[in-house]
């Protein structure tokens, strides 16, 4: 067991584990993360705008008047208390108890990424199919990966999902004789497209779904940041059957306290408990009565509307910017709330290759392979208008102009060079900051 | 997919879910919740012996100073700051940076509990073989049976783990032609059996783990609780390869932050924050932040002194009381430090049947089968001394005593009625606050 290989342990890795490698992008990241570099890489809120005082002033009274059972175990499904505020969310995008929403079929997880891990550990086993949209959330098809799952990609156009393509990949996976277990999806502002599923498209997916027997993982951590008005109401408020639902209070709230939801139907629910208990044993109660009494007693609604309006003016720098920096050639979608924006380049083009350049120019994005199983997506990139203000977002947009441009000058004079669009594993490939 | 059938989703679920079943004595937990019910069952620190107002001020200051950093995302590896507090932690044990100990080779978990989980989805197969004390703890044999592996429990006495059991063991799984990828113990007042590896094991364990290539998985929640003195140093302090360690602030801080880490070879820890990230993306920056101030500012040795005095009080008085209550034929462990005490009856006894009657009696403990992976153990229960005050653990024994007096006396006149311990899984039996 003693030596000095770099990798003693090889032979005792699991299988999964095989699959698995460092990310190629995570070096990058860490030099993106200097100040003087412009990242619209990340995807962190912008934590500053919170009521730190009131939060603090709530923590230490928390602390003071119940310290003890906080700071104790409790249930694995998650405390009553914020269950009930859990509910109270979801009922303001239409999710409520005449829907049968209610806190007994709520499970409190350590953010969305680990409501993600146990629904696929309650339904994947290896070699399962899922289908999710493309491009699709770097963070899910990590845990789907980490699975042993196989990811098959649905397209997408601005209006979101499209239903006849849903329909094609269903028939596909079942003449390749596998069974594809659920469906994940972003309905709302999409991460990363930046696009809404429509309207008139949310029965029509949810009528496939249910008639070919496939679950609807609805993944919804953006939906009350819309900027100009609500998104349609989320798959889960038309069907109460057959619909995970993910919440999370990362964008509403922090981040930081890793704090997101599972409803599900009521006998899934109880697999899911099940599961969590032998993963975390309980989510953290601490974290559970701040957020509670946050939701309890303090003015969210409010702080939504501010947040709204913080992201909405990033939005407006950020298209704004790419209208007048970006060259020909170059498109990208028009996000009515959320986070992101989906950037396609010319085709000669990779977003991988030129990301080394785009740090010496001072800004960083995430290449858009990330967010393809299948290792595509190379002349796609993601931007991100949540963290930096205003000015920084309009400047790192510049540079990523200038970044594009002088690419398209040194293909034209000396032609492609070559794409690092390997396909390869997506698991490992979350960079901090990437949720 | 809609239906009014009790779960409609059986024949979605993953294959490792039709393992799990809802535990049977979740529901008599619920009951032996109840205040008038002495609860010698559950594994809860207790956290009213913390500086509270010390710790709210702290956190109040810690949000007002850097709130919105530590509201929000950080690296899946946990934060430096926080990393080297653990060390620090880990020197108080022997474990150094003289054995190479570095806050680099640290992970931060959600809890020691999820430190199971990670080290379980970097090695284990399903099939493959863990080698456990028998008993062991129930939380990690359900994370084991989760990952669909199978535990083989290695016998222990009054010295902790037998080392000629082990080899045994380890003989035992390779004439069966498969493979034990690592060895789970508690070296240092077990959990559930209160007992301690002797020194002059210590070396011999490590010694038949290295030569029979098997990772060693030292968990040590309880290790700086020793009542008269520390224990022997642990594995990790003697063996800087072929060890993974893992370590909680569950008992020597707040099991209710739910941070723990694991000490990991260089390369293993790679994997390990891989994993993590596909299942977290990160552990709770605010958490993190709490514990490394609170480690770095206030007197955490003293506090320590404190918890060591408080559960040493507890423990004498349920031995002291278990020496004057109990019937002939029953015997239990005297542990040194930690939470357990370890329960055998007479042999015509059954634990798990006579739960019901004690907590008629309105007394509650852990039944022994829950620390079997194979469902033995019917004769065994665990108390607990950490929670309760002094005086209701004397009544609790008292009530206990009873309650197995009469055991007998039903037994001796109408003969034994049969054993509810019929060998079932693990999973999923771990109720809230069994840790």
């Amino acid at each position: 067991m003693s030596g000095t290989t770099l990798d003693d342990y090889t032979d005792l890795y699991a299988q999964r584990v095989h699959g698995m490698k460092a990310s190629e992008i995570r070096a990058l990241f860490s030099v993106a993360n200097r100040p003087e570099v412009v990242s619209l890489a990340g995807g962190s809120p912008f934590t500053a705008a919170l009521p730190l005082d009131a939060i603090g002033d709530l923590v230490a009274e928390l602390i003071r008047r119940e310290g003890a059972p906080a700071l104790n175990y409790t249930g694995g499904q998650g405390e009553l208390a914020l269950r009930e505020q859990i509910c109270a969310v979801m009922a303001e995008e239409g999710i409520d108890a005449s829907g049968g929403a209610s806190p007994d079929d709520v499970v409190v997880t350590t953010g969305s990424q680990q409501a993600l891990d146990l629904v696929s550990r309650v339904f994947l086993d290896p070699g399962d199919v899922v289908l999710a949209e493309a491009p699709s959330y770097v963070g899910a098809l990590g845990v789907f990966q980490a699975a042993q799952a196989d990811v098959v990609h649905v397209s997408m156009d601005d209006d979101g999902l499209v239903p006849a393509a849903l329909e094609q990949a269903i028939a596909a996976v079942a003449a390749s004789g596998r069974r594809a277990k659920f469906l994940y999806t972003v309905p709302a502002f999409h991460n990363p497209a930046g696009v809404t599923l429509a309207e008139e498209r949310r029965e029509q997916i949810l009528e496939i779904c249910q008639r070919h027997r496939l679950l609807v993982l609805e993944d919804n951590p953006y939906g009350l940041l819309g900027f100009e008005q609500d998104p349609p109401a989320p798959l889960r408020a038309r069907a109460r059957e057959g619909v995970l639902y993910l919440g999370t209070f990362s964008k509403t709230f922090a981040a930081g306290v890793r704090l997101g939801w599972i409803l599900a139907p009521h006998a899934v629910r109880e697999k899911l408990v099940m599961a969590s208990e032998a993963a975390i044993l309980c989510p953290a109660t601490f974290n559970q009565r701040i957020v509670a009494r946050y939701f309890a007693t303090m003015p969210w609604r409010d702080q939504l509307k501010v947040f709204q309006e913080l992201y909405r003016e990033r939005r407006d720098a950020t298209l704004s910017t790419l209208d007048e920096a970006m060259p020909a050639g170059v498109s990208w979608t028009r996000p009515a709330g959320g986070f992101y924006i989906w950037v396609t380049l010319p085709e000669s083009l990779d977003s991988k290759a030129m990301m080394p350049r785009a740090i010496n120019a001072r800004v960083a994005y995430v290449p858009g392979t990330g967010f393809y199983a299948d290792g595509s997506g190379a002349r796609h990139m993601r931007l991100s208008y949540c963290f930096p203000p205003p000015d920084r977002l309009r400047e790192g947009v510049r540079r990523l102009g200038r970044v594009i441009e002088e690419e398209l000058t040194l293909r034209s004079t000396f032609g492609a060079t070559g794409s690092a669009g390997v396909p390869r594993r997506v698991t490992g490939d979350v960079p901090p900051g990437i949720a």
